[in-house]
């Protein structure tokens, strides 16, 4: 896919640079954009094992608080955690044919289990294997084995895991965050008595991932069903979430799995039914991913750098103190000090603010842009003007870098909950006005075509949206409009009451409005 | 090492079983036991990957509480997280020679990138990769080339890092928990500016490890430094903390290492001084791992089970409703319901306590003895007799099983942080009492081999202890005393006065008694 091509940063296109902290800007090349922007917020970097990124600290944060919050709601469902092997046998694998199929091509493979000097002295693997194993790319197979021992009896059903772990895909054209060779996801597997309690399950845990995407993400997402071409390998049937992003691409942010029966005849989950009979289990499985964060980053980040939620942003307040001179640099530090106590003592969803003061023997604007670029919600600076007015200077990372607001310092920690509340809003208020303005209703062929064809030519990557169309249901339609325009249907979305319509491809008959997009 | 081979379980030697839950005794046979105590606890088991362990939701918990509370620790000492890939390129590991000469015979190595169907139609790898990846055992040259990208100046030192992370390292004899193929940890990775700064950090991390022993797993530590013999591949130094089990042998539950610039100067972590030179940094790295839920056990577990220091405890107090008659259901599970609030209204250090209300129709009896065997902290058994007198019977996990205690039902809850801290003090007392008993101060050769050398031909797993002896610091008597009796120095305590003295094996000086012992 050519939106996966490398590419050189570009220069802005005529006149003088935008005064801008991220080069290059959106307008001008999307994708370097992202990569400059998770560069210029610390975030992570790709390592020299191909595909692989180092998390950094700021990154990792952010990961941090997305797993602690889906933990708490993975939990409020009756979810408990687990651990399996990184290992599985190719046998496992083997064992649901889809399944194997779909992940056959990506799959690092360990076939040696010791090193030993070669011939010239170079270290060359030994101790060959048996059976070779394969790094997990997803769980199903080896969790399903564990379930075959024990699940017995309906007694023992639903069974509901989750596990947090990493696996591995090998990419051949890595984006960090959004495509890795290894990954951190978490994934649930369940399994259940009947088909209905398992599509329950399938539902209950995308809806889920929809409002932690709204609530903590501030990203509202499209919840569906995909198309059988764009199912997991080995599901019955693949919910999913889908973000749209500022280039107006679709990110899969989540999916849920509805496995029917099949991994559980590959696997032998069987259990003693109430009516006293071997009945094979119905499973599930669901997950998210570091992908997350990628996401995060297109679908908020501006010219600037990075915009966090507050709900997921490692540091929410940070104080700037700023000195001008070094006699007047004991009481600044004291007044911050000060400050951050009374904001610490506020709480935000129940949970404690987090604060910092930036102690760094830095200059004062140095500071502010670097936390501009890491996306904090909101930078307080502290000087001498305002010890003495009795104010301090508040700049949301929502606003423009200039735009600040002074408040009262003795009033101002109180109003801090509010401000992050309002933050959080916005952002979620804005991505949901950008999805908005770029989704269509479409009713031809033609305009379809004409909507994820390029107009301008400078900006040739943002351009399009979701696209709401009619389509008969047909993969090989879908295939033809993968092939001419890289456009695919990113869900069958959720409606109450779907409104029947004409193919715009075919003219035949249509359930149901489906969402096209090109996509990450 | 005779230990380690697999043994059938023995049937209890003479007269009738003991009614003890857990068969066999410690006494009987102290491996299997502690093998029949993790499946009775239902915490983990054996998968089907040589080596490679499944982690139940039991077991999984109990990690999930030791890594908050060391996550909270490592925090607080200014350690921020960050995550590095699995895989390592062999030319990685290559570059300190003593490391990779350490991990080599265990190491799980990734040659090929996807699996095709061969001339059987059996799936086989191919896309062999151009280098080799390693699986990682440590991260120490993974991290290490990262810092050298990071690290520049003296103003970016120093940097402390911390990942949680699955490890692999081959096992031939593997037992689980304490030596899998596959295991759970944290590694942190720190560089300095200067040897001595290192060197705190190297002993500070320690504290931390030794503190959080007694203080949540209830286990007392010695700590002090490992002979050279016994240092981590590539250590100027090893420090550790060292744990008696109830079978007298040493358990090594976590380590520091000071790394001098071993690893800088193969990873080419150099940094600009404050007078300008280009210099090496002084790194250090320290873990602990899933090794220390293994230890909990065989440190704390009796005949009838696991028993649970309340701090990890993932459920510190079941109520086990008792109804004899249907139509006395509801009432009865009100009140357990009732009684759950007004516990979950209390603290215990600080965090809400967990209680759980076990609703299975299961018969009584054997929900509670499954509790005992999961070694939860306090039983609560309500049933009609108790509402009409008003009051509840209360089990101590610490005390035998039919020991029970009456409380006034309203009083109860109150009192319970207060009983809870007074188990997880005496599980405490218990384990450091057993460890004195065990600890002996040995002044001759004779004495030595007598004291590790079984008397009872019945129990040949449990005899010696740690023994306290001078010791001339050869690394030639290391290994004798090794071939001989399976016996290594676990560490050099750290004592404030060494006193000085004879090596009991050689007759020439010492610096300071050092601790021997048999060990896992």
């Amino acid at each position: 896919m050519s939106e996966n091509t490398p590419k050189q940063p570009q220069k802005p296109q005529g006149g003088k640079a935008p005064a801008n902290a991220i080069s290059p800007i959106r307008a001008h090349d999307f994708p370097e954009w992202y990569q400059a922007v998770i560069t210029a917020a610390d975030m992570a970097e790709n390592s020299e094992v191909r595909g692989c990124m180092v998390i950094k600290p700021w990154g990792y944060g952010i990961w941090e608080l997305m797993q602690a919050q889906l933990d708490k709601m993975f939990k409020a469902t009756g979810h408990k955690n687990a651990y399996f092997p990184l290992f599985i046998p190719l046998s496992y694998l083997e064992k649901e044919a889809t399944h194997v199929e779909g992940f056959a091509k990506e799959c690092a493979v360990v076939t040696h289990h010791r090193l030993e000097a070669g011939p010239d002295g170079k270290l060359i693997p030994t101790g060959k294997l048996a059976e070779p194993l394969v790094v997990r790319p997803t769980s199903e197979t080896i969790i399903g084995a564990a379930y075959a021992k024990w699940v017995q009896s309906y007694r023992d059903l639903p069974l509901l895991l989750n596990q947090w772990a990493n696996v591995v895909r090998w990419e051949m054209r890595p984006r960090i965050f959004l495509r890795t060779t290894e990954f951190l996801w978490q994934e649930g597997h369940t399994a259940h008595e009947t088909e209905e309690e398992a599509q329950q399950e399938t539902r209950r845990m995308l809806d889920v991932y929809e409002t932690f995407a709204r609530d903590h993400l501030a990203i509202p997402v499209v919840s569906g069903r995909k198309s059988a071409s764009e199912r997991f390998p080995g599901a019955v049937d693949t919910l999913c979430i889908e973000a749209m992003v500022q280039d107006r691409k679709a990110v899969q942010a989540g999916t849920s799995h509805f496995l029917g029966q099949n991994f559980a005849k590959a696997s032998g989950i069987k259990y003693l039914s109430r009516e006293g009979q071997q009945e094979f289990a119905w499973t599930t499985s669901w997950g998210v991913s570091t992908r997350l964060i990628g996401t995060l980053i297109m679908a908020h980040a501006d010219d600037d750098g990075l915009i966090l939620p507050p709900r997921v942003a490692p540091t929410q307040v940070v104080i700037i103190p700023i000195i001008p001179k070094d006699e007047q640099r004991k009481e600044i530090l004291r007044a911050c000090g000060a400050i951050k106590e009374q904001i610490e003592a506020q709480q935000f969803h129940k949970e404690d603010i987090r604060v910092e003061v930036d102690q760094r023997e830095v200059q004062g604007g140095t500071k502010t842009w670097e936390w501009i670029k890491k996306g904090v919600p909101l930078r307080v600076e502290i000087g001498p003007r305002d010890l003495e007015s009795g104010t301090v200077f508040v700049g949301r990372r929502d606003k423009g870098p200039k735009e600040k607001q002074s408040y009262p310092k003795d009033d101002f920690a109180a109003q801090v909950p509010a401000i992050l509340q309002s933050i959080q809003d916005g952002i979620y208020e804005r991505a949901l006005a950008f999805r908005r303005e770029h989704t269509k209703v479409i009713e031809s062929k033609e305009e379809f075509y004409a909507f994820f064809t390029p107009k301008n030519e400078e900006k040739p990557e943002i351009h399009g949206g979701f696209a709401l169309a009619h389509w008969n249901g047909s993969a090989e339609v879908e295939a033809k409009i993968k092939e001419d325009l890289k456009v695919t249907i990113r869900c069958i979305p959720f409606e109450e009451m779907p409104q029947p319509g004409t193919c715009i491809f075919t003219g035949e008959k249509s359930a149901q409005r489906v969402i096209f997009a090109k996509s990450y």
